[in-house]
């Protein structure tokens, strides 16, 4: 029992022992996670999973259970979840499993520290900061004048809220203390394929979802500067103040690019604060072929970049970049006395937590630092390029196959491919209402097939006006062209007599 | 290097042995945590780390490094820390390191899924529902029209401001499209005793800190409600809308419940939200000679309670109890279309990533999952005595000291304990300024030296009038009387000669 476990006097022999044992649990799982044989998921349905499957209660008792009970659940859970770790993971942009970052995550969890302060967090505090450094380097800001910090576990969302919530401060200081009602009528801009999170971060702040202005994109989902100074001269004309831009580098479903360089003229120009949300693309910054995507990213006033995505990252790591110093801690101190003692005998500026919207915080950057030691600046580029390769070889393939259709017939700017499949039947159909309607359902059938097999995962999505396709989107370090190939073997064959 | 590992074509014997060496490293620091006898830290300076202890170098590199170099600098970090686990590790509220927990967090890391849908994280999203069923259940909710979530890796501050983010919108569900500008001039009230999160919460909302409206407390800390009676009612005079009550069930420095039942008339009378923020005291429902601090919780609108307090769940794990179904759903969903497809194979009711005010999410809530099944509602009962019966016992023994003046000298409501140490030159000194001046620098001396020494960590903190006194605070599983005993001689040690 857990009780005959450290702390208990003599359970040091059998902490191990049970440790290990969960060890061989982890380790078989991972060993299945890229067999590329092995099912991704053995789909149930929640019921199911309520009900108990073979024996496996999700219920939570009243007495305690054995710990070789718990070493049964701690198998089934992981048996009945999904390998996100495995080769044919497309499923989100956050895939596949790294063995440094998962040793740094154990470390994290045993180590079991907070980040709000130096003197529980000495190591961490220290190295975030330098992890951070890093990253203004890349981003070309001169790293004395930036500030920044890792959202805990939550992911860009997160960051990207902390970009409107500094900028908000930035521009109207009196906003922490007398709230909205003393500010005028704010209004910020947002590209129509720009991320969800920056309307929810809108509602969040009290801003509201209608004064997130959407700006036209180009057919391949970049925002149109013209259309943006076009929406900034009608706020403008409604008594509305702009105040905030938030450009994307690497958009969720097509992977574009917002021309950085011409919005930022714009928001020089109109004196409005330039955020990238860079997510997805920040990871593109590290390879030198491809990081002229990202110009003008330099000019940004905050950029949000998650390593977990095309940096292969563990979950959850994001971090939100300022370019100027002091603004976090400025908007978000609160000087708890319990916590931010004065009278220390350190050098307080490490005690970062009161730069955050929370209290205690878990440490996320660690696992990033690891992986970056180990990969260094070059191991990561090498891994980006190769995404970048057989995100083309994928484009290429589908383009010379009858019954898939490319959604832009051109070769991907990033690692995002989109596409129709069509079922023979339909390529008789014209293009139109009727043809859509049935195409809109062809996607999801697929998909759903898959997950019962467990052969692959892929997302889908309607966007605009375009019914139901595919976005096959490279992240997984496991996926070789093998996997590419398999996969689209694979839609043909669930999806030709649909 | 790390390019040989998994998923590297001949990766599984090197990616064996490396995390098992990596599980060494860790298996030596536990073990050094609960060994009373090592030191809980070995401190340095920031500037000593930045520089690089013993070859131990924060820098991140060009080029790869090697997979031994990686497990020194893993056991660096852990050799530079805090050990939060050590029996007289007393510094925060969370404390310990429980290794059912700690287990269930490994699984986590190697599940690396997100909780966003019931796609890629069927056992995790519908094991969740379980454990926030059975929250409802202790607080005294009915199952079928509550409504939760765990607020990823952040703690009790979002928690606290997921509370007022649903209430507001319950109120005024305009808020999320027009902004604070549509609503009336709002106020919220929270004790002057309680976390400073609710103002942090009232600066990001946009509502303001000035409308947080402080309730006075008597003597042990908690709010008065005749007190906030009068302030809703001089609200009301001054033309403010009131809307929120922030109740506290275990204050963070003086361990103080609030009369929740008294308050929760006052909100019934006024048509006010209640909540409680129970991160510290909320597993106190599970004693049940102790529960009835609580009463009055069963009436409250929205709870926050951090396992990761008083239960001994490892970093993070908060909890947001909404009373009311669906809100938190109405509250923040933005129907990504990318994520949230209704034509999937299962119901969708358990893809709950749109309830949140984030996107993507770690699996936080596992540990507590893991740990319930572990020790059943009667082992948690039992472990949460023991830390009532040490507080009680820290109590009397400080009772008798000479030099020990406790803050209150009364039996303690939680396992927080308030106090100072007098130094023998100090006891002559009549009460007052003159003694206060020199009293206030004794707790950060000695403290001070106590960290150089790492012998043991323990908090201080001046509160209103009071000068600098230490708050010991039992939550900690391995603590023993001989620890408590420890620390007060130590306390008296490093400091009868300041």
């Amino acid at each position: 029992f857990s009780l005959d476990l450290l702390p208990s006097k003599n359970g040091k022999e059998l902490t191990n022992y049970f440790l290990r044992q969960v060890v061989d649990v982890l380790l078989h799982y991972i060993k299945k996670t890229f067999d590329v044989k092995s099912k991704i998921l053995d789909f149930h349905h929640p019921h199911q999973l309520l009900e108990g499957l073979d024996g496996f209660s999700l219920e939570l008792p009243d007495h305690p259970e054995s710990l070789e009970q718990l070493l049964v659940d701690c198998t089934d859970t992981l048996k009945y979840g999904v390998k996100t770790g495995h080769p044919r993971f497309f499923n989100q942009l956050s895939s596949g499993l790294d063995m440094i970052g998962l040793a740094g995550e154990w470390l994290t969890a045993t180590a079991n520290t907070n980040m709000f302060t130096y003197e529980i967090a000495p190591v961490f505090t220290v190295m975030e900061t330098i992890v951070l450094k890093k990253m203004y380097e890349i981003i070309g800001w001169k790293e004395t004048e930036a500030d920044g910090l890792f959202s805990p576990a939550i992911g860009g969302s997160i960051s990207n809220l902390y970009g409107i919530l500094v900028a908000r401060y930035k521009q109207y200081p009196e906003i922490k203390t007398k709230g909205m009602t003393a500010l005028p009528h704010i209004v910020l801009f947002v590209s129509e394929q720009g991320h969800y999170s920056v309307k929810k971060a809108a509602a969040i702040l009290g801003i509201g979802t209608d004064n997130v202005i959407e700006v036209k994109c180009d057919e391949r989902g970049r925002m149109i500067p013209a259309e943006l100074e076009k929406n900034i001269a009608q706020a403008k004309r409604k008594g509305q103040t702009p105040f905030f831009v938030s450009t994307t580098a690497g958009t969720t479903v097509y992977g574009a690019f917002d021309p950085l360089c011409d919005i930022a003229d714009i928001c020089e120009k109109h004196k409005l604060w330039m955020h990238v949300d860079a997510a997805w693309g920040g990871g593109l910054l590290l390879s030198r072929s491809h990081s002229y995507k990202l110009r003008g990213i330099e000019r940004a006033n905050s950029v949000t970049w998650n390593p977990h995505k095309l940096m292969g990252a563990p979950l959850q790591c994001s971090a939100i970049l300022i370019q100027e110093k002091d603004l976090l801690e400025a908007c978000n101190q609160m000087r708890a006395g319990y916590l931010f003692q004065p009278d220390k005998l350190y050098n307080v500026e490490f005690d970062t937590g009161d730069k955050t919207i929370q209290c205690g915080q878990h440490i996320e950057f660690f696992l990033f630092w690891v992986m970056y030691s180990s990969s260094g600046t070059y191991g990561f580029e090498a891994q980006i390029n190769k995404h970048m390769e057989l995100a083309k070889y994928f484009y290429k393939v589908l383009k010379e196959r009858d019954n898939f259709k490319l959604v832009f017939d051109a070769e991907p700017e990033f690692t995002n491919v989109c596409f129709w499949y069509l079922p023979p039947r339909l390529k008789h159909i014209p293009k139109g209402f009727e043809r859509d309607q049935e195409l809109q359902k062809i996607a999801p059938k697929i998909k759903a097939l898959m997950i019962e097999e467990g052969s692959a995962m892929i997302s889908y999505q309607p966007c605009g006006d375009k019914v139901n396709f595919f976005r096959m989107v490279f992240s997984n370090p496991a996926t070789t062209q093998t996997d590419v190939d398999y996969l689209i073997e694979e839609i043909e064959r669930l999806g030709k007599d649909l």
